[in-house]
């Protein structure tokens, strides 16, 4: 039998903050860090699931801790049967009772679950020779069903419900996979717009991102609002009508003050209004919605599991479902919330950047694609250009489009040579027996 | 200049899953923790600030790390400058973008955070000579106010609207404080509840809770209908009509399981239903209470932080907020939280029980009384008869209601004999220089 051997948890940093890279008007000087675990098997044939959680920098020792202590839990363990039901794997870690009072799904062991998770998909994936977007893409809607913990969304989405979606799915499979294949996933680009940036280097950055074939990029805004209108009407008059201009807040305002500035912003055509406001504020954002009219509100990147996503569908409160593949409990989890949004018929564009939320998340919106919603119109999954070199299987980007992966694996692994060099202080970890 | 001279952090478990004490539906085997924290100054006074959270067994390392993170943050600064202005150090620690990061102001992190800021409040308590319910209740209105963030809350509650509510319960607080010192502020008892007790265990408890005075006690409810429904009857043909009984079914139920399961509970006369569904499910608490139609509904105890609170209110989702000492960002986030209350005419019945939770939050509900809602009116404190000879001034209940606290401070200090006997392997902190 193969099993776990070792499960060991890096706290990796990258001094982001000195560039301004990643600056928003709730994270002035963010090091982008990742507690990254690598779960090892008694194999022999060296490979090896990535998973991790992505940070700015202090407290990502806790992140660390955090993964450690999930992945303790199966170390020793038979491969096959943790990845031969992922579903109950999954549920195994987020149903621990006494690990649950740390949450309740939520926070730092939520996240810790979510890399323990990945990391078992990048490892299945592996041992399938398959990217994890083609991976999950041939099990049968059946098998996809069972990777979801219902608890909590009955009275939103039923096991019966979230088949029929993937039935209506199947269909088309092999078309769409082929599509993707050929065309990859459309993209929008945040490179230009961090706050930190001069008006120089965003116009020239955003005049870059429409050569290389963007059709929407995104500028931060919610430090002031004098800046954020010149900002943006410098942007609109370089790029024209026909590019579309998203805007992020970052959890800036509360609800008054979100209603107030976006309507100042709003002649200026914004594809969306992202994190106006608390990402708990799920009432918040049906009000804010209902009181912008036209402009979409998006949140996603910090909505703490499923229970709250379903919120913000029930209430009608957002236009775009921004998906993180490191902030809820996984693949699993994800899956989840893709089945919500293509119930209630919302759109995703996942959020990414960081580090290595671009190669993670790449593979949801392609399994969304191919296996769920069967659309990518007006979808855009979420890019940055940085860090990408630390990645054993970078993304790739061609015409303003994702290139669908085609290595094996969830996109996860670090290289060896990042982890060296970049590696934090504290180390946790140690094999198995 | 004094200050802060170190920051020390104890794992500290108690074995209570071998009792069955604290079973229920959704916890089983609760190993009763906390991360513990004391902060030492270098008067030469001999004063310390002790605050913690709670957990109930695995993760409680990760826990004390976080708790220690935070703590170190104000090793070497000046008690004063941190006292003088507790809004200031508290909203410091909140807004930390980094840390933030790993909730934001949810799970670990933010339950570290307030176990620094309850132990700050316990160490200006001892400083000041007074017990903190005290302490808080003789400062003014204005200074009341400015120890809330209203971050994500004006749309709900403002601070001349919070203002206002402190000012006009200003009057009575000295009549108020008498009263307390008096009679004491009632209590309501789980102690014969736990799922885990026999039928006989359970009746028993409950006779003798209510020949020492309690008027209404609590089941767990959620793990099988018939037993709940037996226990029920059971417990209702004991104590007769007069008796309160209220249910808690630790989320155990989607909520379409809660509004089905508790109807069949209703013939037997709730005083309310807790924990329905999952905490961060705001929706399907305001569903289920609709539904149920006269059953209170209560939550808290998991409730993240103001920002979920407020929504609860804004939805009408719960009758009774159930604030806990250990879950938020401490003493502060709580006064928001009763003041979110008080605006919105809804009833505060604390969680308590677990380690040092009656201890400290018998605080929160006598700083209500005295100086922000006025009144006791259908108000119990949650009372659970265990492990409160571990600090140094335990809870005292006569006559059904908690006997309000003299000594100083926040009654979060352990005895230094339980500290030594219950210490679990790893030990964190470490002096300031």
């Amino acid at each position: 039998m193969i099993r776990i051997s070792a499960a060991d948890t890096i706290d990796v940093r990258f001094p982001t903050s000195q560039q301004l890279d990643g600056s928003d008007a709730m994270n002035p000087d963010p090091d982008y860090s990742v507690a990254y675990l690598t779960l090892s098997t008694d194999a022999g044939d060296d490979l090896v699931g990535a998973g991790f959680v992505f940070t700015i920098g202090r407290g990502n020792d806790l992140a660390a801790a955090a993964v450690q202590t999930v992945a303790d839990l199966i170390v020793g363990e038979s491969v096959e049967e943790l990845l031969s039901d992922l579903g109950a794997t999954y549920r195994r870690f987020v149903h621990d009772s006494q690990l649950r009072w740390l949450g309740p799904e939520k926070g730092v062991i939520h996240m810790a679950i979510g890399a323990v998770v990945n990391a078992l998909w990048d490892l299945k994936a592996k041992r399938a020779g398959l990217p994890l977007w083609q991976l999950v893409s041939s099990m049968t809607p059946a098998e996809i069903v069972d990777l979801v913990d219902f608890r909590y969304l009955s009275d939103a989405l039923t096991p019966g419900e979230a088949l029929e979606i993937l039935e209506r799915a199947e269909p088309g499979r092999a078309d769409r996979t082929a599509h993707l294949l050929a065309h990859g996933y459309p993209a929008y680009t945040t490179t230009p717009g961090w706050l930190g940036y001069s008006d120089e280097k965003m116009l020239r950055l955003a005049r870059e991102a429409v050569a290389d074939g963007f059709t929407q990029l995104k500028l931060k805004v919610g430090g002031n609002l004098e800046d954020d209108i010149r900002r943006l009407a410098l942007a609109r008059a370089e790029l024209g009508p026909s590019i579309k201009i998203a805007v992020d807040a970052n959890q800036r305002w509360d609800v008054p003050e979100a209603i107030a500035w976006v309507r100042e912003l709003q002649p200026y055509d914004l594809a969306w209004i992202e994190e106006p406001t608390s990402p708990d504020d799920l009432v918040g954002h049906a009000t804010i919605r209902k009181a912008l009219g036209s402009t979409p509100v998006a949140t996603g990147e910090h909505i703490a599991n499923r229970v709250m996503f379903k919120q913000l569908l029930q209430l009608g409160a957002i236009d775009v479902m921004q998906i993180d593949a490191a902030r809820v409990a996984g693949v699993n989890e994800n899956i989840a919330n893709l089945l919500l949004a293509a119930k209630f018929g919302v759109r995703v564009c996942p959020h990414a950047g960081g580090v290595g939320l671009c190669e993670a998340v790449q593979h949801l919106s392609m399994i969304d694609y191919v296996a769920v919603s069967g659309t990518t119109e007006n979808r855009y999954l979420e890019f940055v250009d940085h860090l990408h070199e630390h990645f054993v299987d970078p993304v790739r980007i061609v015409d303003g489009h994702y290139v669908a992966p085609t290595a094996p694996g969830a996109g996860t692994e670090m290289t060896a040579d990042s982890l060296v060099h970049y590696r934090h202080d504290g180390r946790y970890g140690h094999g198995g027996d």
